[in-house]
């Protein structure tokens, strides 16, 4: 048989492993050079929280079950994914208060390279008029575990495959499913994460999701770049636009200046196919992120330009929505509604380019796709536009 | 010595088994058939959850002493008591978050067939003039760990015995304990929980409780009936007074219904002992609750006719208060006060029904004592009854 | 080699050790008669919590790296310092929710000799003007875990000494790092705590810190009295003020008497060093806890006179500021300012009185600091002094 699995987590049958070790060594089932670990972190914030590396024999990333089957960080080559949050994670959500009254709980968790922000509700947080916490930033997803964890193997295609499942359920209230696939390929520089949400009430259901991707150095440096197909960008408030000429461009680390973000309609090809480049200055390394606009309009910049002790970082960031409060987005029609039993997929692809040559290709396929249509870059916020 | 006894958790001893294995293969204090084991839930929102499973040769069930020694679920022959709530548990406290300001968090937690409501509040979650939350739904106790716990086997009577203490206390503030005894004998069918409740404080205290008891399929089913016996009976509000000549009837799955709830008075016997039964359809299998009104004496019956997925389930919970606002039940007087170490005693049984002639001599039971006086059932809501 | 180190958690390094047991019997390096043990806590609220114990033949302690590097108890020979709180604890912090909407969420996880509360904000909950809580009582700290943890022996010196690091810092908000060294001696009647408070960020930040240091019986009984030099002291509210001529002195178990506090400037010698001084009726046994005004100007009194049951326990606390609100203490001028990397030490022994001489010495070092002026005690609360 060319594919292998094997099940880390599966709470309906009792299953959780604590460790596991996959290697040419131990199985056959595994390429020479490949490695599928899987391990329960231990001290401080992180006791307790289980993750699985992978190891494609050129790209590896961890992915943590704990924390709603996020991706901590990657290394490919020489470069490495991902950034320097203030706290030491992957943190267990035992430690992340989502409702502490500032809304702001969910940034004690944030350290990860790609962490999901929903599934009822992303974005700013949201209060009632007596000023009473209602949507806490980011969501909940993030801070749930899987109860159900899978990696796969398969010897003829190379694809390595981890698989969770995490509910984010109430009774009276949303029940909603993530199923997720983070693939790699053998030798391959790049993981695709193939995100199926399932509304498993009998009722319907609503949902808002936003990847919040986030670069560091060495990517992210003083002269970095961004660059995306653009039909639409919009400054999200005054601070932004203030930068607007700007808004594709980071600066030195600066103590103190307050984050931006910039709200964009990409252009995608006739399947709807699009992405986004970051890269360093000289253009030798950077990363590319790989979506649809028809499972993901909405696309959000966020740079934080402060030093790296108080993170310097961006992040890229496909959604379904824009990271509003809920209740702005929901006016818009950004929110999503699934019937009962309706599902919805997503998927996006995060690549390392570790050469020059990989930068020129995705800068020119965004300039072939970008020949659509000159991008309208508005220079005051403009949050009114339909996805 | 006829009973024997193991301490499986004991902090203040430094005492706490990751497992424990009691058969008569293991100790010749253990019958042939009977086993008492310890087992440490691993993966998801069971992670580190501590489970006692009791099976007495006919009756299984499961204990959490990690969830302030509620009951999972239990088995008898071919029938599950219990339901499939919408998270897969039981559910760790540290998911659980009380204070999440809609009041509502311990909904995160909720799968049990039984569950404690108490002990400083329980019912409605209640909010201060501004909006914020002063009690929250149902209380605290189920979401506390035990920190002792005992199991033992008397051989000369068959009394197997689960034994747990859970404390409710803060510095300024309440200081509650829960001593509980969870008994079976060896080939029954039922399971007694015997509560004790010490204010442990040098000044006065109160409490709530209510023993929130929770079916779902097989039991429940379209067509299943509730029958106790009636001193008053009142629905809790327009919803449930919309439908008080079904109020002792479950329809079929209903989607987006909103649950219902019925307040009564029971009638007891001359030591105030009672009874209330569920059974399905054909009337060839149920469930019976014994309880003692001196003890208990507000009954409440919750019916969620929604489908399976978002929670088919009914709860018979007799209380000492009604599931309302603490601070309306305080003023109708159903808030009880216990002096500096005053302690009350409170006794549930529950007892698979597994044929017709179980379910018929629990029915003539009811009847029996409802000979007293003709049941009073009001159409509209009425809180104001004094236990 | 005359130092000896043992790393027993490093999260950045992957060390994590579940137990550690070093003795004369195990290693060479640790001397006969002394004992350093790392544990992992199981069962109840206990579960989990790493301590580490030191015994250095006469004084033994236990340090809790998983609640911020307080301090649990100690013994020296039959006096035992700490209290009884109504929590079994040490407590893990994933009971307690310190945003609780009453702001006293902190109280469940309340039950050390030495907890310190801080950085961001300490003392009393603050709530904005629509009764939302900004600062929960006694800020995060003791809530959060070590990332490092290592422990010490010196032969020459007899020094042994527990170091841990722990971080309060979020994305956007305050960063902060707590550097603790604990330190005794072989033989000694002491122990040392040696705290470094480092803003890692790239802004300026602001802390508060107060040393919660709490005594019950045996030290503290009916007709202890604590003593230190005073340059003025005044009662916290008209309650304190009521007894203002016994404000040091502790009468007997009272059932729900209220809790009292005093705030105090304390007079010091040439380098600031002063200390307070508790200690039975009979003047056989206390503890005196050293510290110095330049470092820790603010002096609080907390007394407890309520039953045992209900934590019959005194504090004495040195801090940078006094326990009220965070923006009082700010309009007072009693936050710290640290400039980005800056960095404040602060040191506070704590010593078993085994003997009478021990307790006179004591009182005669304070009488002796006394001389400097008379005490000046407001009988009127006045919360206005600079330190």
């Amino acid at each position: 048989m060319a594919s292998h699995s094997w099940v880390i987590t599966d709470v309906a049958r009792g299953i959780a492993l604590d460790e596991l070790t996959l290697t040419s060594g131990v199985t056959s089932a595994v390429p020479k050079g490949v490695s599928i670990t899987k391990r329960t972190l231990r001290g401080g914030l992180q006791e307790g929280v289980d993750v699985v590396d992978i190891d494609n024999g050129r790209l590896r990333f961890t992915v943590i079950p704990t924390r709603g089957m996020g991706i901590w960080r990657a290394w490919c080559d020489n470069i490495q994914l991902g950034w320097q949050a203030p706290v030491h994670g992957p943190v267990h959500p035992k430690w992340v208060n989502l409702w502490e009254p500032s809304g702001l709980g969910w940034l004690d968790g944030f350290d990860e390279l790609l962490v999901r922000c929903g599934l009822e509700s992303n974005g700013a947080p949201e209060f009632d008029d007596k000023g009473i916490l209602r949507y806490p930033l980011h969501g909940k997803i993030a801070n749930r575990p899987a109860c159900r964890v899978e990696v796969s193997m398969d010897s003829e295609t190379g694809n390595i495959t981890v698989r969770g499942e995490v509910y984010e359920t109430r009774l009276f209230f949303t029940k909603l499913k993530l199923a997720t696939e983070i693939r790699t390929t053998v030798g391959a520089c790049s993981l695709t994460v193939t995100d199926t949400v399932t509304n498993v009430a009998a009722v319907p259901g609503e949902m808002e999701l936003l990847y919040h991707i986030n670069f560091g150095p060495p990517v992210l440096e003083p002269g970095s770049k961004v660059t995306l197909p653009i039909q639409k960008l919009a400054p999200r408030d005054p601070i932004a636009a203030a930068e607007i000429d700007r808004w594709d461009q980071y600066g030195p680390e600066s103590p103190g200046k307050p984050e931006t973000a910039y709200f964009v309609q990409p252009l995608g090809d006739g399947r709807g196919q699009t992405l986004a480049l970051l890269h360093n200055e000289a253009g030798t390394n950077g990363v590319r992120v790989d979506f649809n606009i028809k499972e993901l309009p909405c696309f959000t910049l966020w740079k934080n330009e402060q030093p790296v002790c108080d993170g310097y970082v961006t992040g890229l960031e496909p959604g379904v929505n824009f990271p509003n409060r809920r209740s702005f987005e929901k006016a818009k029609g950004r929110v999503v509604t699934l019937q009962p039993g309706e599902a919805r997929r997503f998927t996006v692809e995060i690549t390392a380019l570790v050469t020059s040559d990989a930068v020129s290709t995705a800068r020119e396929e965004i300039l072939r796709l970008q020949t659509q249509a000159p991008p309208e870059v508005l220079r005051q916020p403009c949050l009114d536009w339909s996805p």
